[in-house]
């Protein structure tokens, strides 16, 4: 079954969809917050909000009920947090999808529908999660709402594939060693994005590097760069900056101007060097992230193999109790 | 004028309210999130949404218009982005409430309301943005929703002036020293916080650390601590934990549990180990975070003293073209 068929089944379920709420942990909320930002941005009618899942279940927001459609994801299928929040969606009347790259698993249990995914690396990123959840959310307002930018967003993704598949090679070749040489010469380092990119500068920072290279780092959303962060700013701070191609490019550029001034190690990476600029100028804010995310894959399988340390290896999760 | 009629005018002037949205940058921001998140989970009939005002003007949310309510916050008066996020909402016939400490700077021109408030030491928290925009949240809830929890929450604020004055010198002398002696002995730290309270985890890193004193540090949500942060605990990684008495304290507790097993350089601030149980439990989630501002105050005011760095002066902001 694909996006636009759920998008029909939840909207058939939820008659008007009042809100959209987006709910996992991690790796899996970051994929989500592209369509939560498309919904934000482009629905009269529909409330879209983004929750980390613990949060969502001991918090959850007043108007969750029979008109909320909430999406969650959870990779494994078996975390506790995402399973919880769905479970309280549901007691809510709440419409619920559920995602998981796990058949079977826990949280797929019948209890609501649930899309299995592929995660390989040839899996096109229309069948991936933000692929998926853009396209759902597009379908769910051209429903609701007649929204007419489906097409040039599920054109752009289709795009994507190759755009990612070709820039792979080059960032790492042309980005690679000065990121290992970066990573190596300093402890810690900041990476700046903004917009639905930002996702994926919280991505690069807590799943790529904390998670998977034990690599100490913040992550700041180039729109507060100046109002605070940017007095840490000197010669000997490691900067990575995820410049988008997006509607917010020129909050990127206003910090891109400060830190080439103030500072030597820094590092750029401008998704319209890569690809990004063949995609529709329209549609581009909601797939940078995309694009961002496999470059931080790339980045972390460069660092790990000059730190001999593979991004599979875990200390922690999974292997321990916690 | 106070929060209470501020409320009452925007009620009559938008009419049914439809959204509440928060935007602000960096301090000021961070300030409106308890308000922010009083809505999310008390308003069956509002929206709520807090954008950084850069982000907000770049991609607005679609349904910014004239049942809209949005609340802004400049502390000089004179923050671009916010002023231009301001004149988008009126544009589009929201109801714009503006705060400053600066009576007529850029912000407070005329075009709207605008609050000015004093940023004294002995200024009430209820005359500062935070406990004000908490009042003037729970107002509108009031006036459109019947709303019955502003009278616990208005005394709460009222408690909170004792308990911070008598909270600080204990906080400057049972954690001041350590959190020295671990910033001498570490260029990084993280800092980790949940709930309404994660706003002031961001602010203690963003504001009182990077800002303030050129410390290198991060922000972890506790909740996302265990979807890949905590991979990189270990000995010899500064933690530092705010520990709130709100709805999230079992997801502090988790990392907590973890991280006293896993680093000896841990410190916790909880809450109410300095007077915050003396709130009443149901709005103590949404206070904590100006106990725990007041208390990065404390501790930033502790280090700069150690390190000779007055968390008044600036090398950028203010000072250079950016």
């Amino acid at each position: 079954m694909d996006a636009k068929t759920y998008a029909q089944q939840a909207f058939d379920k939820a008659g008007t969809v009042g809100q959209v709420y987006w709910v996992a942990c991690g790796g899996s909320v970051i994929d989500l917050y592209p369509a939560h930002c498309l919904v934000e941005q482009h629905s009269p009618s529909m409330e879209s909000g983004i929750y980390t899942a613990a949060e969502f279940t001991a918090l959850p927001p007043a108007r969750l009920g029979e008109h909320s459609v909430v999406v969650t994801c959870s990779h494994s299928g078996g975390t506790r947090e995402t399973v919880e929040a769905c479970q309280l969606a549901a007691e809510r009347g709440a419409t619920v999808l559920a995602m998981t790259n796990n058949a079977g698993s826990r949280i797929d249990n019948g209890q609501w529908p649930c899309w299995i995914y592929q995660w390989e690396d040839a899996t096109p990123q229309l069948e991936k999660p933000a692929g998926f959840t853009i396209v759902f959310a597009a379908e769910l307002m051209r429903l609701q709402d007649g929204y007419q930018g489906e097409e040039a967003l599920v054109r752009g993704i289709g795009q994507l594939d190759g755009i990612i598949a070709a820039a792979k090679p080059r960032v790492e070749a042309e980005l690679g060693p000065r990121f290992v040489e970066l990573c190596q010469s300093h402890d810690f380092l900041y990476i700046l994005g903004s917009g639905p990119t930002f996702s994926q500068t919280y991505g690069f920072a807590i799943c790529s590097l904390m998670e998977m290279q034990w690599q100490n780092c913040s992550y700041i959303n180039s729109a507060e760069y100046f109002h605070g962060p940017f007095e840490c700013t000197e010669e000997g701070v490691f900067y990575f900056l995820q410049k988008t191609g997006g509607a917010t490019r020129h909050i990127d550029e206003r910090a891109e101007d400060f830190l080439k001034t103030h500072t030597g190690d820094l590092m750029v990476l401008d998704s319209l060097d890569y690809g990004m600029d063949a995609v529709d100028a329209d549609v581009r804010t909601y797939l940078d992230p995309i694009f961002f995310y496999e470059m931080n894959v790339s980045l972390r399988g460069v660092r790990g193999k000059a730190f001999d340390h593979s991004p599979e290896y875990r200390r922690y999760m999974g292997k321990v109790e916690y």
